[in-house]
């Protein structure tokens, strides 16, 4: 037991809320307690309470954290000058890093949300509801200039997404092939299956 | 409170066998208990113990019967005359049916297989994984036959098997396309993807 350790990079609040995606990540929400967080942290309870007021203000970090990031990464993209296809492949390159290296935060963020209380919970149904519309808005875009085929644009988002959620599987499987590898072939299956030809 | 209802198709087994699929989808198997599950049947728990030993045989059951189709079906589809992007195109159809036709067991050994007890559990666990094995082979001679783009077969296994599971939230969400559309769309940006041109 002793101080949280820090790097320059993080705070004492960021080091607990990143242990606490691990922690949630690992045992679920529900059943993570802040006792077992402080084990993890390397402090008494009461210290984490100096940071932080509650565990659900640790899941509402979590991911609204997550859901700003993406809000903010979908709107530069909205405002680039290059063509559909290139804005889907840099959304899903986006989805494939945060997958691979913000694992725990993402997958929290995407698995746990429903414990979040509201009025935080439908404002982050909402940010995702919109977020999947942009996404949509943005393969109609596409469709419409014939760059991609003529498909569904809601079913092209879920196949997306829920394809990049299986890196989920990746990060367990034992024998695995690298990030790069990864994050290219799905680029290429998922871009290529979009590309009118 | 009576006898349970049976069609001429389906015996009582299969009718308990059904609502447990759709029962544990809901609650989760382990949150389940046999009560409910009398109560969903319409009968005493008593009787439930004339037609199944236990919760857990109804788990087996449900894991089972899905892993043999799936087996069953691979098995034929090996031994087809025809491409391999067609094999692929065959397989993930059939993926796709399970997901809207049989949405309760797919979902049930999806997800909660992990309660199984062994022996149960590892034949499960090899069943999976031989099948995925089986399925990544396919791939691997389209792309020997150059009909498939150079990719890492097994991470096109996974992209597919987990946009197919995506069908998921297609289930939950209220305006929804057809199953016929989604399918078509499913199979024209995944078979897409992997197509050499």
């Amino acid at each position: 037991m002793g101080r949280i350790k820090t790097d320059t990079n993080n705070s004492r609040k960021e080091v607990i809320v990143a242990k606490a995606a691990a922690l949630f990540k690992e045992k679920g929400y529900k059943a993570a307690s802040m006792r077992e967080l402080a084990d993890v942290v390397g402090v008494e309870a009461a210290s984490l309470y100096n940071h932080i007021k509650s565990k659900s203000e640790l899941l509402h970090e979590i991911c609204f954290s997550v859901a700003n990031r993406y809000g903010q990464f979908m709107e530069s993209v909205e405002q680039e000058q290059i063509s559909s296809l290139a804005k889907i492949e840099k959304i899903l390159r986006f989805h494939i890093h945060g997958m691979i290296e913000h694992f725990n935060e993402v997958y929290v963020s995407d698995r746990e949300w429903k414990y979040l209380e509201d009025p935080y919970l439908s404002n982050f149904q909402n940010q995702r509801r919109t977020y999947r519309k942009r996404f949509a808005a943005i393969i109609e875009e596409g469709i419409q200039k014939k760059e991609i085929k003529p498909i569904d644009a809601t079913t092209a988002v879920l196949i997306m997404l829920h394809a990049i959620s299986g890196i989920e599987s990746w990060h367990r499987s034992k024998q695995r092939i690298s990030g790069n590898l990864l994050e290219e072939n799905m680029i290429t299956i998922l871009v290529g299956g979009l590309k009118n030809e």
